[in-house]
């Protein structure tokens, strides 16, 4: 059975911070390598020490900018490969374009597919993500998938907090699973946000509030936060409903522009996220809360190299 | 450019009548082969006319007996590359095994995924469906997916039937989307069942209603209608709450044991299905309402055979 | 070196009898799954327990019905993938659709064929098999294949009987080359049935001797025997033509519809097979006698684990 | 559909005259390249006249030298894939290393199914060949393969030459059933020859008949004749055994040494081959009668190109 | 075959004014896209018109930023592919990463290489490209390859300056064949420059010329111009050895910083590119002289599609 | 970690002296095989102990006559797969068909890639080769490859050598870099070979001498020497330009016909090769001296094996 003593741990320049945090919980050090630019923008990686036979672990988000990170990531799997490391493990956090994974109008691309297709074709042995946009899309890979969950973060950070009265709230259209998990956990209702085409009656920028929310507080969860309207619109929708006070939770910080001037300027009392993506510090603000998933991964590494059980993480 | 006379139709044995109202509609007979069992149940399959160079459209549900339906697929498949098909366009109204397209658990097959592996390993070149269980199961194919709706025949179905004071309904913490879809058609608001972990008060067999139906038509809309429970307590959970009547409607009537006869036994004023699964007599019930998607099919056939654009169809 | 505690055994529906004597042969336990059907009928498999990094031996025979048995196959060979199984060995007692082999006539399939390509596609990396309709079969396959043989089985089960004046028979125009191999081992002249078309003089129906018969024990060898027409007219003809006693013998006893009945009242003396595919009480018959190849089998699986030569086994 | 303008025909070393002759059959050139080797010997191909978009068909029999002939071939493929041919269709009147398609014993290769490997590694679309050793060889690809039969060719040879009191004699156990076919085509009984392990009563050089063959005109049929043992041994038991004469007929030519010294010392009366295999001048003999195959790859090829149906061929 | 009606041409981002020369030649409108950013910056790209059964030829240069333009187009392969488009053919001026095309050291990355299958593994099905960096990079792809050529356009430029006493230079230790090509044709002797380790007596900054170049009129040709560092050091040497004038020229302007500044600070007379990168106003220079590979590429599309010999272009 | 027990070494027929003294390196004994001819020239291997989970390492060069080795080598990779071994190492010392590594003309093929993707299809999983003809066929291969070089062992012999004033040689056009690596080790400066296309005044053959060789040592080294005509050529206008004397050197000793008539009538003082090639007595001679590349291969064996980095050793 493979050990420990055999796996190297490799990290390239999307999140080095939580690459650190993971190399510490595991008591090991980040392999060396050199990952920069050559005088047109090339990226330029060369691996400085032997990896012939080990279990490698490669730790990248494809977050902005996304092309960049995922190039690296693809030519380092292609140089460890040739470099002849025994498994190839892809460590993505946060698993860009997740999004577009399926035609949504004709003549589009699956992209999210495509990337799987481009890891594989790389050379890339097996994936640890973390709470896929859809779960469907560890059924774009051949190899197998570990997907680690935030969940027990997000619950065990509100479960401090002991809330009464909470309500937690499904974004627009979608997410009411997720909801649903959170809300058995907190033994707390659901509600949704609905958005209409056309102007509905009492609804504040076109979103109804569907379920009870009055005098409650509400917990909007969803899995990523991206430009923050959904959370903002959604937040004033349900102060308008009645609602005491909302938060907004989410596993993956995208916060492209404007996001955290709309949440600095918005109703939510606090927004909730972890760091699969590194936040650069005019993204930071107090309202924004960041739980850390380093130990999850780290853990979830441990598990892989030594052959347990991933499932009892979540 | 290809050409109509430049294709060829066959079936297999899952829905025969559906695959002859395509060909009735694209005015062509189905091609001669002969699908048959072998003493020891094995499966028997021989095309009887040339296919060679031929632009071949094979027509199969994967439902019930799935392997067997998906046996016979995989077989011609085989039959129809070693006979020199110029492309294997496999049409499948109701892609069976769909909803196994993640890992809920750990240590679980992706079995969609799976299926679409082993279609593309015996040679298909393209796929024409319907709703899929989730749309992200055409990114499981590298070949292309042409995913055909119902929605339009069952909005129209609604339609004609001028019902007042609608809500759509969305069933068990899913699928808000599709029900906020046919609900901008119908111009009508949506409401969601929840069903929580231990017992809610006021909820029927552990069902809540999200959303206000006193008084109202509701429409719960689904993918598919398997064993029936989702719609028949679902049905009671908002007639308790004060709906006036209960309709249920869904592209694929799976309707497994004991479906039927909970339907007859509910309070569902109809059930709405489409043929993408053949139903045999005693599946049949007058509150059963078959909507036909052969037209539809045809039409798709038709579009790709002719290098037309397939998106205008829905 | 890998090890037999690196191992893994389990099974699926198709002879879990033969299962549990390998496992019992290698002193292990067979690992922990729930194989069920979907309310639907679609196949459900979990595995119960982690497998990952170990190396799996899963067993099954694609024995009637087929579909069902080798669909069990492809997702549970699914499973073990995405639950990072180190190789996934698949022990095929009864390889079903060998007979499938060829393209008889044209615009058939070659389901055998087919079928390797969905294991492999599916991610089995190593077969272990038992005598193939034809040996040819091996190379379907990418991955090694084992193909283990029940011919000493066959020999002794003869050798102890003491028959004196034996000729082995070769069943209708094939099967020269097995029936030379048992004649060898049992120091005896061979002899074969010709099948002719039309009317041949002396033929019962349709069935030649050719070869000296006279006064003779004939034992009529086959790769399996299925519907058992060609062993109870062989023997029809074999005792008009003088022969003293007659019994067939076969690896597969596939006794598709009528062969248990037709061998009940047949004047053949025994019927020799093995378990290789799984008997119902109801196709058992006191002139059926079965061999078991689970110590065979067991032997088989030990040597693949323990990188020690199969080749002796035969 | 495709047309014969839009095909081109190439050859390589091994069989250009009969090449040629497809090529008359067929009223067309035979494409320009220049097949030379380099001055150490290495395979130099040029391609001289554009195949842009061309279905071209190459043929070439990987008869000795077959290791140069496979390369040729190999290279050729390679060559035409890159100049953009839009199907490569590749000839192979005999596919040499056909007897390679099982490991008879352990750590044996299986080259029959290696070559098909690297055939379509190289860019081979589809195969069209004669008489293989095993049929199941067809299996071994993923393209499709069409597979004619020298038997129409044979069969007429002896029915012009309306001999009386025929029995048709598989070889050395195995063949029986191409034996089958020829002596139901010639309305004639068939024996076999048996070759026993250790020395048998009555035995030529370990090889009894087994059939009647007093007084009969013996034909020996099998689908290749290498070093000519099998038959020049045959022949000799056959007339110990009263057969009145001996003819042997294969579809291939091997003739490996001794072959042609054998036959011209053999009682054979005749050995009937076909043009699959060139013959040089020193193979050639008055007993050794060569029919044709040209024309029936000429009708082949057309009907492929021509999507029409190749089966009535045989 | 295959006719210019049957085509669609369509461009992404890197080099749209190329694009527009090209349609232009070939009477031709670009495709409708739209290839946009999403707002975290990752690519959203549709196509907007029907491809379903046309032959689709995608222009785009994987120049700087190169990982933002690759990614474009193999999203864009994607969406073609999905689109049903009947051929994929890329058309590539400028191949980006051609100079990762083996590893110099151990454990780098071939990106050359890797990115050649990450085109195909998207789906693109035929490659038109223009002067790669090492021609073996034609060997990366198993789809074909078409190398179009611009020294017909370097030569005749200088041809059309009626240049006396011309010497062909060879850069830095390095293409001395292309060289002799440009020298051939301009009836010209050669010379090189040859970089020392260390230094070496009579050597500008390390840069020694080999052969006789004084009062010649010194043309340095390299397939690419980077840095320039190489022709402006080579400018200097040259002319200290006694040239009377020094161009250069290439085919690919790849021009990173600070090239532009130290063509306008050297003593180069004119610096000759191609448009196959697209020069934004910042990087232009009277002394850069440009000329279009626009007809070059359109009259190899023309061919390709219409299934001429694209070998006489070049 | 894998170790040197778990390997076995086998050789085939191109270089059974090389293999022998790679074994004898290792303190190992070369794995019992049979490869022969059956009577129709087909290669026939078996392998004759177990190698079921060993890592193999196989060693043939591709070597005249070329296809016969290549074949040899194909099979055998066959055989290993399918007896189990865990992983197949092929040591290529000289890789034939490296110069046919990209179209120099249109409608030729890339050989040397072709035989990438044929030992990739067969089933190899690493090359260990020696100074391929273009350090870009490593990105032929998906596979890692590891490129010895004999560069140390050239440098050391003319080191021995004590020269004076040498200056190294490139050879027509092509192999400056090599040349001038070789002059930085040796302190010396570079010259080189320009073959003009008609006459140039003062060349030797159309060979002309650029940078100064009056009186010195002159070293030709190119990766390989064919028929020797370059280098005799060579040496015979490097005397003209008054060169003291010529060496010529190289990896790879093709010396097909009639290289080594012409350089024993040659002005060359030495020519230096390696043994990656096995000369036939016929082809030796006391001028060429023959280096042994036994030890670095068997320590970069070694090291593969023990998972250390090989770079070192180059």
């Amino acid at each position: 059975m493979t050990m420990m003593e055999e796996m190297k741990l490799f990290t390239l320049n999307s999140n080095r911070a939580l690459a650190e945090e993971i190399a510490q919980e595991l008591d090991m050090e980040i392999g060396a390598s050199s990952i920069t630019r050559f005088s047109d923008g090339e990226v330029q990686i060369r691996i400085e020490e032997t990896v012939r036979g080990f279990d490698t672990y490669l730790i990248q988000s494809t977050s902005e900018p996304g092309s960049e990170y995922l190039m690296e990531l693809l030519i380092m799997i292609d140089a460890l490969k040739r470099a002849s490391a025994r498994s190839i493990n892809i460590v993505i956090p946060y698993y860009g374009y997740s999004r577009q994974d399926r035609k949504a109008r004709s003549r589009e691309p699956i992209t999210a597919k495509l990337i799987a297709n481009l890891l594989e074709a790389a050379g890339a042995t097996r994936v640890l993500t973390l709470d896929l946009h859809a779960a469907q899309v560890q059924g774009f890979f051949n190899i197998p998938v570990d997907e680690l969950r935030a969940n027990r973060l997000l619950t065990e950070y509100f479960q401090k907090k002991n809330l009464t009265n909470v309500t937690v709230v499904a974004p627009e259209n979608a997410g009411t699973s997720r909801a649903r998990k959170l809300a058995d956990q907190l033994d707390a209702p659901i509600a949704f946000l609905d958005k209409q085409r056309g102007n509905a009656p009492g609804a504040v920028q076109g979103v109804n509030v569907i379920g009870d929310i009055e005098g409650r507080s509400a917990i909007i969860i969803d899995d990523m936060i991206d430009t923050a309207r959904t959370v903002t619109t959604g937040s004033m929708a349900l102060l308008e409903n009645g609602a005491k006070e909302v938060f907004a939770c989410c596993t993956h910080g995208v916060l492209s522009e404007p996001a955290v001037s709309r949440i600095r300027e918005s109703s939510l009392k606090e927004v909730i996220i972890t760091n699969s993506i590194f936040q650069p510090p005019q993204k930071r603000d107090e309202r924004i809360i960041t739980l850390s998933v380093g130990r999850l991964f780290a853990e979830g590494i441990r598990r892989v190299q030594s052959n347990e059980s991933v499932s009892t993480l979540f």
